[in-house]
């Protein structure tokens, strides 16, 4: 049987839970919304100790189910103030899974002068141990030295100096198969709320655990998840090069590559550092394009430099810090890719999502994409509605999963498709779940996001965009021309 | 006939305007309000070009009646998001009356690269000069040179460096009658409103302009005036002290006085730089009490160094730069003096107010003041609502003539003060109000305010206060406890 692990940050303690019947169909950003939504006051500062941190495996999670092994991590966001669902691959995931652990969640905050933890789940139990050799230090260097000491693949979540000062822009870094923190929960500063409970690292380590959860209908998960592998695809780290070279016009593709590794090192959103890097050459402070200055500049970031405070809070923060007016930031969070004047799916659903201005909350875009060559639809405004409706239901439900969010453009082209994933659902729990419930599950979980960030006085009212969407955009000549009443129908009954 | 005068910083042109008949009975904080919510676009950005800084005498400036020489400064704040009043004395507000302007209205923005201007208003005309001389400069070097230039005795108005570089908690400093930059419109960053129109200073030169402005009944206003002599104080600088003190264990008076005189200097609130220097200390970057540190800090803003950006942005926003949770500040302003557990009716005030956490929306304390010993009002939730309404009214409406705001004590006193007040604009435009009207003008400002606000999207989802309020207060042991729904009671039918 699944169980949940609390870990009480204050006084270095846990206790394992029971999953209540309620949250046994949930798992991924199901759970995290859930238990957020129960558990933490939506009043609180995010840095308080009110706040939680929860990590969850997806309900696929521990299977052989191809791409199954997102990890979920949810709170109240230090960048927004709204819920938070990020989502992360790696190994962390599979690995809880196997161990049985539905969802880790940390509680409670150490005081101010306390030293960071490292935290390490194994087959023979969880163990606390100080930290403070690891503190300051990158990712990188971070999860070789956890390799090191624990064993060549054990999977390794971290923070790093980022992180550990509380930056609002700081990502959980995720270890890859080589160990490597190549996979980020990036988004709305996550990695503050695990600095501010003071854990540098959570070692899991599932040597001595079964290769695959307990499956109710091995045969039937096997033919589900045969008839599902042609739909996927690999991860891409899309957003990330186009934040750091679309804003920056750094066009040297080693210099772009320097600077993502450097945001998995120091633990930082690249969606929002490429935003940032855009605004300090905005102000003056970077010269257009220069890779090499860019560089130097990130690199302050961790260490006692107020550039560093300024630049690891993000874009909109760094455009106060310069005075200046036009940054593409929306409620405090960096613009992801696709402008929404002539995406106007994508541009309702950043608009709407509970999540904020996330490039995850479902790909409206998918439907031009599948779609090619068949019109405009994404330059006008009518259908746009139920573009981006739709999808965020679906992306909902899928973060459940485990999947790879990119799930959702087969899931909304084909029927099969979704009815592939609810097979692999029943035949892993032993339910008989229909297409119709996995819609209801990611309207729940909706419901969930947005009743927390109601309360969280993160109302619709804050679900707009910057002024310069106003403004012409060629070649198509669009604005962006949708009105507050019209935002707020795209999740209007939710 | 009083005109308004528009100033196209773009264009470096201007024009008069005749004032409209509505407007002709409005002045100070009702003309700023009413134009701001007339002519600018609540949804703008607050440095852009949509935004317009109005400065209005009040409608008793330019007569000799004691404490007149207010000058409404208002916009939509940079450091809050909503419209703001900033009131302010000095000579600048009656030698306007005295020319005959009842507003200056700075519309349009300069490119970035253009250099700072410089505007003189006299009776020969409007004037505009390049002020590349004076970027840098503190205020007090800034009006010792404008004297040296344009004649002692004229009136200054003018940004310091922190202004200049647009940074949110810059104020806008008016000369006294020595030249000294002592008085400032500090509160909500006006002053990088002013940076943005890139506008160094205004100078005002009446030499040759009447004595006072025409009075419509001269005896009757001598009259008046000397009946309300009685109830008048001078100003007084309680908040400044407090803010720099108390929040940073400074006991010193010679380092407090520094560092007042340094934001005065640089353009800076000292309510904003006491409590951000308090924030400097809790996150260990200046050792608590430590008045040479803080010196040294403060000094940064406006120089090209980070600290200073972060500074100069107050103290929310050096919070989050810290990573810390516990910062009083509430929505992005540093609080004032008054802990509202224990002050209930300040704290429905600044948690209902339209212009924020603002020490002068309405003194609520006052019916405390001015019946010392009668009991515990401020600690109960029962009859502040109307503690805390009613001086928002009348302050609105004394904040339309110019006269101190502290005027509110005596009007919500003192039934024959308040006819006092009304006798005085009566005589001066030859009008018959009554003290009805008076408190109409009072609730129409502050509806202005509410309807601006409320599509600046700053509505009372805002109205709320930070966490730590929750906590317990000796020796009263009270907390604040008012729900959304009171606090949204206050100004309910407005």
């Amino acid at each position: 049987m699944a169980r949940i692990l609390r870990l009480n940050m204050a006084r270095q303690s846990y206790h394992w839970e029971e999953v209540p019947p309620a949250y046994t169909g949930l798992g991924g950003r199901a759970l995290t919304s859930r238990l957020i939504r129960e558990e933490v006051d939506p009043s609180c500062h995010p840095l308080s100790t009110a706040n939680k941190l929860v990590l969850a495996p997806g309900l696929l999670a521990g299977t052989f189910a191809a791409n199954s092994g997102h990890l979920s991590a949810g709170g109240k966001s230090p960048l927004t103030g709204a819920i938070k669902e990020g989502n992360v691959g790696g190994t962390v995931s599979q690995k809880l899974a196997r161990l049985g652990i539905k969802a880790v969640v940390l509680e409670g905050k150490p005081r101010q002068a306390d030293g960071c933890c490292l935290v390490k789940i194994s087959p023979e139990g969880v163990e606390f141990f100080p930290a403070s050799e690891y503190e300051g230090l990158g990712n990188y260097r971070t999860m070789a030295l956890l390799w090191k000491r624990f064993g060549r693949g054990v999977g390794v979540l971290s923070i790093g100096p980022a992180g550990e000062k509380c930056l609002t822009a700081a990502s959980i870094q995720v270890s890859d198969p080589a160990g490597r923190p190549a996979r980020a929960a990036g988004r709305g500063g996550l990695g503050a709320l695990m600095g501010s409970k003071k854990l540098k690292a959570l070692v899991v380590d599932d040597k001595g655990a079964p290769a695959s959860v307990p499956l109710a209908d091995p045969e039937g998960f096997k033919a589900a998840a045969r008839a599902k592998g042609k739909y996927l695809t690999s991860g891409y780290e899309y957003e990330t090069h186009r934040a750091l070279e679309a804003n920056t016009r750094i066009r040297h593709p080693d210099e772009i590559a320097q600077l993502d590794r450097l945001c998995d090192d120091l633990g930082l959103d690249p969606i929002e550092m490429g935003v940032t890097l855009g605004v300090l050459m905005e102000g003056g402070v970077i010269p257009w394009g220069s890779g090499s200055v860019a560089l130097k500049m990130l690199k302050k970031v961790g260490k006692n430099d107020p550039w560093g405070l300024i630049i690891g809070n993000g874009s909109a923060f760094t455009g106060q810090a310069l005075g200046l007016e036009r940054v593409p930031a929306a409620k405090g969070e960096a613009l992801p890719a696709c402008d929404r004047r002539a995406e106007k799916g994508v541009g309702l659903t950043r608009a709407s999502s509970p999540m904020g201005d996330d490039h995850t909350a479902g790909y409206a875009v998918a439907v031009n994409f599948l779609q090619c060559g068949c019109g405009d639809e994404s330059l006008k405004k009518e259908g746009n509605i139920e573009f981006s409706r739709n999808p965020q239901i679906a992306t909902a439900a899928i973060d459940a999963t485990g999947l790879c969010p990119s799930v959702a453009f087969p899931v909304l082209d084909n029927p099969e498709a979704l009815q592939c994933l609810v097979d692999l659902i029943n035949a892993c729990y032993g339910l008989s779940l229909t297409t119709v419930d996995v819609t209801a599950l990611g309207r729940q979980i909706l419901h969930d996001e947005k009743s927390f960030n109601r309360e969280a006085r993160f109302t619709r009212t804050q679900d707009h965009l910057p002024g310069f969407f106003k403004e012409n955009l060629k070649p198509h000549n669009v604005t962006w021309d949708f009105t507050d009443e019209e935002i707020a129908q795209v999740l209007a009954d939710l």
